[in-house]
């Protein structure tokens, strides 16, 4: 099976990618070949040492034509020009998400014209298809047949992208499925602009023995996903059979519903008082209108039957991290107290 | 104001015209003139007579420029390839649909970068955008919340087209506001391919004395809205506040629901029932099949707080047929018996 993987080089697509790899196979089938296509070459020496894996470093709608100079049974479709980037430069985000994923499709199209079987193609939407349109307040809790009214025009790409994604599928130029991935954390690496960043950051920092700041009340509703969980979700619901999973409308990743306060209960659980001592709290009201408007409870019975699981608690989330990122955890950290009463 | 009307030589678009010379005003403002883009000039003398009206023939796309040589106060666009087209040529629907809506959102973008007011932009969705998944089978009463889950190209190019105009609308580029019209009967003309051409066929042949044919099973339920229902709604939807038509999101416009005997009791009512005696039942399945995948119940809050209101029976929509269309509706059918006991 030879697979792309677009954003390949971004923290999801290296760690989907690893995931693969080590799994060695995709649907039953052995993977050969692992294409990480991104802005940027991968920097995982680990990942790239592997003779399956090659990359590409470029626009992606510049680099479809040597892309797709071979067949691709399974595509990846995890780049996106990110929020900030969309509400910033109206055009680039049109481009970079509606265009090119438009003219990602046609490029499988044109396989499957050629006789190919329709390349297994997985589109990564996001939560951020939910906002709070004043005329149809989102529920409280988000159902599987909640209408999204996108907010953002990163919202609005990922939610045509969904549609685009299900009609070439109904008219077998692919097999597409998409899913709304969660807000991820902690994710690691340094702090970026998002709105969502301090959900990352507020951990991430203080466990490293750096200073960070919750700009949200404490008890700020959020929900959210592991790196492991999230890719768990990509792959299930990229190797689910159509009947199970039923239609083409995109699902909802499995969420680990919480409030702020709790993420920072497991952070004293985990690496003790001083490591929460590290977090400040400064209000930012803009963040916290932001983070206030997404939405924070699901009920997700498609990702169910799926089998899906979200993190068992945010406890178990950091366990991850430290797991995965020993160099970014200070010593203390590292050595997981035992839980105190609570 | 200058007001272009895309599809503006059609059926729909003639109507939305005449009523607009009608009133001489919208949104409370003088109309200057009224331009009628479409793929063809309209047929209509009484309304090309009028000195505000221009027509432009042509391919949408190729027209923009020549149309965008001038600045429009209020856009309607109605233009589309239809259902069937989209799904006999998937690049055609595409284009017809999505490229050349983004086109023309583009190209009053650029009025408004060039410092004008945004324009108001009336975008015609459809309830084809309401389709049963498989994973989410519509409601029995489709709600302003409902989400559709489109199961055509045309569906969804609706559907997409309707995120768009609310992103351009959240960036302040436009104006716009986006409503899905209903099933439109009694059309006038000739009959067409559309699956749906029997709820206007059915009706329309035997009052000009013509034979016609009822595809369906009586019961089969179905939400309809007259032409004249249909191009006030338009007129509310472009007229109403931004508060008052709340949001962004498209807005369902109200429907009649009733069943197939209730417009053939109908018929009876007001031509007789030797002009129901010409509609033959012949059952295809294919159509049945189609028609019974659309939603026939609605309930339309946002519609009601606009005032608008469905067609109060179908009685009164073959009333306002035979009085649009005097020459089309044979003599005894013109005199309307009263009506009988039911």
């Amino acid at each position: 099976m030879n697979i792309l993987i677009t954003g390949g080089a971004g923290f999801l697509g290296s760690r989907l990618a690893r995931e693969l790899l080590q799994r060695g196979r995709l649907a039953g089938r052995p993977i050969d070949s692992l294409m990480l296509a991104d802005l940027f070459a991968p920097g995982d020496a680990a990942l790239t040492r592997d003779p399956r894996v090659r990359s590409l470093a470029g626009d992606l709608m510049d680099s479809l034509p040597t892309l797709f100079a071979q067949r691709w049974d399974a595509v990846f479709h995890l780049a996106s020009a990110v929020s900030a980037e969309c509400e910033a430069d109206f055009d680039l985000g049109l481009r970079a998400n509606l265009d090119t994923t438009r003219a990602l499709l046609d490029a499988c199209r044109r396989q499957t014209a050629d006789g190919h079987a329709p390349v297994l193609f997985f589109f990564s939407s996001s939560v951020a298809v939910y906002g709070s349109d004043p005329a149809l307040p989102l529920p409280a809790v988000v159902g599987d047949d909640t209408l999204p009214t996108p907010q953002s025009s990163y919202g609005i790409h990922k939610f045509v992208c969904e549609q685009l994604v299900a009609d070439y599928t109904r008219k077998g130029h692919i097999d597409g499925r998409a899913a709304r991935l969660m807000t991820v954390s902690v994710r690691p690496g340094r702090p970026n602009g998002a709105a969502s960043g301090f959900l990352s950051g507020m951990l991430r920092e203080p466990l490293a023995g750096l200073p960070s700041n919750c700009p949200v009340p404490l008890d700020t509703p959020v929900a959210l996903s592991s790196p492991a969980t999230t890719v768990a979700g990509i792959l299930a619901v990229a190797e689910a059979s159509r009947e199970a999973f039923g239609g083409r409308t995109a699902i909802n990743l499995p969420a680990l519903s919480l409030r702020v306060r709790d993420m920072l209960d497991a952070l004293v659980d985990f690496a003790g008082p001083e490591a929460a001592a590290l977090v400040g709290h400064e209000p930012d009201a803009a963040t916290a209108r932001i983070v206030a408007g997404w939405p924070a409870r699901f009920d997700s019975p498609r990702a169910r039957a799926l089998g899906l699981q979200a993190d068992p608690d945010f406890h178990a989330v950091l366990r991850q991290y430290a797991q995965d990122h020993p160099d970014a955890v200070k010593p203390p950290a590292a050595r997981p107290r035992p839980t105190p009463a609570r």
